[in-house]
């Protein structure tokens, strides 16, 4: 019983960390939200921090598994690039809460708590990079600065949360697919028409 | 005299929204970092919330001005894409710890003073859709949705502040070229090798 009153506890704390930031909730909040005396909500968690932890490590797991998967396919480096944008950006819609918590909140862990996000972050930018080499090695992609333009990629989906409204004309996956047009485009092509170089 | 207190009392709150976040510091850390007592720093702000209203509505402003004024000139789209990414790469990087609390912070400002905000961050994407829409007019760019286009090369460009270090090996010009490269390639060819469409 207690692992499902964990999950409430961790939902209703992903709920609050996104709609007034983690600093302005307190653990009462996260005790009023699930109708707990805020001493017996001590009998679930640590510590308010431990929540954000706990959220911001699952968070970024799933997208780092998820890529992983992409990477151990055998599908060619424009296929994998057009999968994890489409990954990603799905993840974060369909997650959205979750993924405000991770990509605004994470940075008020303390050390050590903050550095384990921080290496999993490092992580999923080095798989990233991984498909724009990949691409290169293959010739497939022209690309000078893999990790340059994996952070640019993975920039462009990341702020995806910032503006994506469900009531908006796009599907997450269409938008995917735009950001996938313009960045393949982008790396299989190699002119600049009217910009001196 | 007023005046050079304000600013330096503005420069103590960006520093310490940077660092702690905004509601991890209270006016009393304010106080402190500029060595006043409380009572006397209220002398000079109406509050911590109109301190990063201030904050934030200049960094956007700024942000809005320098596009405006790339937008007047009568260069061709891409050479105003390739400028518009410059400006906003090195004004984020020269001013890293003021970016991060409009970019990370300012969503904690309650309304009305947090529509402000809003409101001229959507000028700043219709400012960047109308260089997409210039090109697509003029032939220079293949772009079907310039809008969601616009928002891939902000977001892109709004997550520098969240991995450039200043030690790191390229300058902020440097990114801006590899990213600019890759949008400018992205938007003037139309083919996606390797990919089924």
């Amino acid at each position: 019983m207690a692992s499902n009153r964990q999950k409430e506890i961790a939902l209703a704390a992903v709920k609050l960390f996104e709609q007034k930031g983690y600093h302005a909730t307190s653990v009462q909040d996260i005790a009023d939200e699930v109708g707990l005396q805020k001493g017996s909500l001590y009998h679930y968690i640590h510590s308010k921090e431990d929540l954000l932890l706990q959220i911001a490590h699952e968070a970024i797991t799933e997208f780092n598994d998820n890529l992983q998967a992409v990477l151990d396919t055998d599908m060619s480096a424009p296929e994998k690039l057009v999968k994890a944008v489409e990954n990603h950006i799905t993840v974060s819609v369909s997650n959205m809460e979750t993924t405000t918590v991770l990509l605004r909140e994470a940075f008020s862990l303390g050390d050590p708590q903050h550095q384990v996000i921080q290496d999993l972050t490092d992580k999923y930018v080095d798989l990233w990079t991984q498909v724009l080499e990949e691409g290169a090695r293959s010739g497939e992609f022209h690309v000078r600065e893999p990790k340059v333009v994996a952070l640019a990629i993975l920039g462009a989906c990341n702020w995806v949360y910032r503006w994506y409204r469900q009531s908006g004309q796009l599907t997450p996956s269409q938008v995917a697919r735009v950001f996938s047009d313009m960045f393949l485009n982008g790396l299989t092509s190699d002119n600049h028409p009217g910009v001196q170089q």
